[in-house]
């Protein structure tokens, strides 16, 4: 917590570029708020118990945690101070996870009062107005002793840690103090009691309530606890869920409403965005799927609220127009690209009678690239894309890759809409998508185990298995050679059969078992390779497959102007095939001119077909 | 509006998809709750004139407008009722967009007033609590009189045409009724202008807002001002901006705070979207950045709310979660791809010695590709992502070609760390963006007009114009060569000289004026150019430059393994070049094979140089 440490921190945002030190516009900003505030000295300390009045009055700190897990921090942003009223919309949120929205809601109402912070009147059917009152925070706490009941504290203490994503202390001194001193507490939590809200152990239950109060946080705490708010309840720090997504828009709704005191509607209506003070000088403020903010400052307002921290939401928020109900979107840029296997195919090489299928039938398979967190809208969008051109594809491949979120609400409609097309006989295939993914299972959940769409990690084997599907039902199948004489390579494409059977007799016959390398990237290149029957694969040293080959293929063809291997060849299969040093050819090809000609020729067809198909990915991929 | 058009209507959801017709599941979801809520007959018309008494009770209809223009309709969605309170909405928006926040806030309140909506109460400083209730209501209209004056009607009636996107009409039976009964309106206006707030000419504004209130809409109509809301301001159906962004965020506030008369906690906590209803039947509903809802039913509860249009609302967000503080997003999505021009560079190609100095300065240029709508977390993250890393890059460029939209405030911070950027010493470049677009009139702003950012409607010509400053800062153009021999033309690489002028005596030398046709797409290919002095640009008949080529480059190459040209090839500049006649090359071919042999090894090499930068650029754009 000393300075140098603060130093540190703070230069982990100054990053070299060009050998100068750079700094972000919103780190800037919120150093010249930081300036700009600080002259500010208006307000007052809490002074109900003398532990809140002896802190310094001059300490304010600023802290924003972002969802991708990065936290500015200006000023005192890691000096501990008490969590108080700042804890409610916490253990508001433990409340709704251990006990359940039926529960909670019969215990606590989600109305604004209208009335101080501390007030000890409820409503008609004696409930607490709201969980940002201290007539509900202490029903919150009320229920959470009836689960746990003695752990009832340590249960919020730990929930508390999650959001703030590391350990946290008590102060036992203000604990004692508001203990000693919080009678008007007391009788709300004896009133509670009266109306069975609060059920029994009263004074436990207050024990909890002023721990809970008493809980030592920084700015930058608040800011993660926010953040793990506006990331819809995942901290963005420890990437752990600490509450359900549903959970979040509940505690949100209320701080919306109830969060800062009395001014509900010029709350959102000035600032928007969902926020709670505490009277030990905090505020936090949470803009979801954008930031979490963390204040500290102790001079109160008249209402109890940081006079700095309320100026630095205000500024904040009209500088950047971050209201909640102020959002820019255009669904349309979900779908990254949207192509038939004309134009991308799989890195699988085909026979020419499957290539030919495959050619004529490319219109049936389908590929949507997709792209982004998609929400109900976005998902909608996509559907109306399905169903709303005249696609003739039996087989659709989404791609899910680009994909980090998708909601529950999202994967419902999705799966609905993979069903009907099901029920058409067209074949949705997913790939980016992990077996365990909430599409999956939802999808599983509405037609069945054994209806379960096919589901690729990568989107080239996903196109691969579409692919066979043509391939299979057009009977490509069925007439497959396993083995190929060497005129039907394309290297020697136009040869005479005597040249051929000159060719075949430089060559050596090789065979190869499942798994054995063919070739070596970086060695020396002395011979091409024409594979008669079997599989091989082309991959980099990575493992990351270019191609895969059949019957019928060259490979190391690359021999015949390029020195050294670029790429390994596995066989996948049993291999059999030729093998013709270059040697040989040039040697050949001195007294056979032609048939040299007639071979480099067909390499540079060969060669110019895939950059023609290259181009053509690059057409498809650069397009959107 | 018969059955006829009604149906018709419906069809356009209905596409044909492998012969079979397919709904969405959202038109599904529509269809099952209009099926699901049509029985429930609770509630009463509103009856204050026998004209609401009139209508068919069991009207009901439902309209979904999405941001992207598409409309969902279900039942009696172009029933037409007279939109009533529902216009309250809408009329606060006009007098903000007329009169300005300030002299609109001075007049009217934005909190919820815990009262009837036609109460007479007033604040504590003499305002209508807010703009939901009648007294703020006839305030907004008396606002527009004072700027309009006798036009003030049809100013209003205007504004929700353009909400609605077509020509709305009056009941002039029911304004006639409300003018005669409205009694307590009366009473409320003459109130409003004891305090000044309806400064004259009470009655005029009296029916004004008599007038408003009668104005004749549907459920179809409904969806569509929401969405209009919902989209921004810009009425997804016309594409027109109605309202200005930053005045849509206050019109959601108020109907979330205000806008379902009694229960704003209860109604933001369960179901979460800014809404308003109108005796008349209907209601609005906005969900930012994804949907509108408009709804029709008459059958009123005692709130004076539409019975089966609040169960529609409240099924729709529960079953999609589409709570407005319910948000997904990752921010980093919004990188499409990052990357220098060692894996992907301009299509210009390049002298040897120029490729050389792109080469060894591959990360001198970086360029990043955004895609989506950017708010403010996704470029403070780009902001963070471009002081975070340690480039060495004095040349980036941002290319927003997929970026649909960026706000004002998004605008502000990319334009901040521009400027803080090109303080360094760094270039900025722009791509995919107009010259009068939000980005550069900001930066403009920001840095003034002498040090605004070069910016190109195409990456490709942004990436070309950064590769020449690095050519030119490394001297490349200071050593160009204006005319080339043919022993630099990579096809006839290692020939010797007697070689290289063996084959010159075949060409004949050509010369060509600058935007003259020297090569066109289609034509039978029979000769190969050898470009000596001067520029050609290859290009698609459609326009699209495939590459730029200069001294010592080589085209119409692949006539040497194709009979057709594929694309045209236009000189940029005057130009002098050798044409070699394939046949000629053939014949010397056969006397000379192993010049022949060389010129076809060049060939592939060339062809696969291409091959493996088309690769390298294919990773790139896949990797992201």
């Amino acid at each position: 917590m000393d300075a140098l440490n603060h130093q540190s921190s703070r230069d982990t945002e100054l990053l070299l570029q060009g050998g100068y030190a750079v700094q972000t516009p919103l780190q800037q900003f919120l150093e010249a708020c930081h300036e700009e505030f600080a002259v500010n000295q208006s307000g007052n300390l809490a002074d109900y118990i003398p532990e809140l009045a002896r802190v310094d009055p001059s300490g304010f700190g600023i802290a924003i945690a972002t969802i991708d897990g990065h936290v500015y921090e200006v000023g005192d942003s890691r000096v501990p101070f008490t969590i108080q009223s700042v804890s409610k919309a916490f253990v508001f949120a433990l409340a709704l996870e251990l006990l359940g929205e039926d529960r909670v809601e019969a215990a606590i109402g989600v109305e604004p009062s209208g009335e101080a912070f501390n007030s000890i009147r409820l409503t008609s059917d004696n409930k607490p107005f709201n969980p940002m009152v201290n007539a509900g925070a202490i029903a919150c706490s009320g229920l959470i002793y009836r689960v746990e009941g003695k752990n009832a504290f340590e249960r919020i203490r730990q929930s508390l840690c999650a959001f703030a994503g590391r350990d946290l202390d008590v102060d036992e001194s203000v604990f004692e103090s508001e203990r000693a001193t919080g009678n008007r507490n007391r009788a709300i939590a004896w009133l509670l009691h009266n109306y069975a809200v609060v059920e029994n152990h009263v004074d436990d239950v207050l024990d909890a309530y002023f721990r809970q109060c008493a809980v030592l946080v920084t700015a930058r705490d608040l800011a993660v606890m926010a953040g793990t708010l506006a990331n819809r309840g995942i901290n963005p720090i420890t990437g752990k869920q600490v509450i359900k997504p549903h959970v979040v828009a509940r505690v949100l709704s209320v701080m919306t409403s109830s969060g800062m005191y009395d001014y509900a509607g010029e709350w959102i209506y000035r600032v928007g965005i969902p926020a709670k003070s505490g009277v030990g000088g905090g505020i936090v403020a949470a803009l979801p799927a954008q930031i979490g903010l963390g204040t500290y400052s102790p001079r109160l307002d008249s209402h109890g609220n940081s006079v700095r921290g309320l100026e630095v939401c205000k500024a904040i928020s009209s500088r950047f127009d971050l209201h909640v109900l102020n959002r820019n979107a255009d669904v349309r840029t979900c779908v990254m690209s949207d192509y038939d296997i004309s134009s991308v195919s799989s890195r699988r090489s085909r026979q020419p009678h499957e290539q030919q299928i495959l050619e004529d039938r490319h219109d049936d398979v389908r590929v949507l690239e997709l792209v982004g967190a998609l929400n109900f809208a976005a998902i909608d969008y996509i559907t109306r894309r399905l169903a709303g051109t005249q696609s003739k594809a039996s087989l659709l491949v989404l791609d899910f890759r680009r994909v980090p979120d998708l909601t529950m609400a999202g994967s419902r409609l999705l799966a609905s809409t993979i069903k009907t097309l099901g029920g058409l006989g067209i074949t949705v295939i997913l790939s980016g998508v992990e077996a365990t993914s909430n599409l999956i299972s939802t999808v599983v959940s509405l037609t069945g185990d054994d209806r379960k769409p096919r589901h690729f990690l990568l989107l080239d084997d996903a196109i691969e298995w579409a692919e066979d599907q043509i391939i299979y039902r057009f009977g490509g199948f069925s007439v497959v050679k396993e083995t190929s004489h060497l005129k039907e390579q394309a290297l020697l494409a136009d040869l005479t059969e005597a040249e051929i059977e000159a060719i075949t007799s430089l060559a050596t016959a090789r065979h190869y078992k499942p798994g054995q390398q063919i070739v070596k990237a970086g060695e020396i290149a002395n011979s091409v390779f024409f594979l008669q029957s079997g599989m091989v694969s082309i991959k980099l040293p990575s493992g990351v497959r270019l191609a895969s080959l059949g019957p019928g293929k060259e490979f190391g063809e690359m021999a015949m102007i390029e020195r050294t291997r670029s790429a390994d060849v596995w066989a996948d299969t049993d291999v059999q095939c030729l093998e013709l040093p270059i040697d040989a050819l040039t040697g050949h090809g001195a007294l056979y001119p032609a048939v040299s000609l007639r071979i480099l020729k067909n390499l540079s067809a060969v060669i110019a077909r895939r950059l023609i198909q290259a181009n053509a990915k690059i057409d498809v991929l650069s397009a959107y």
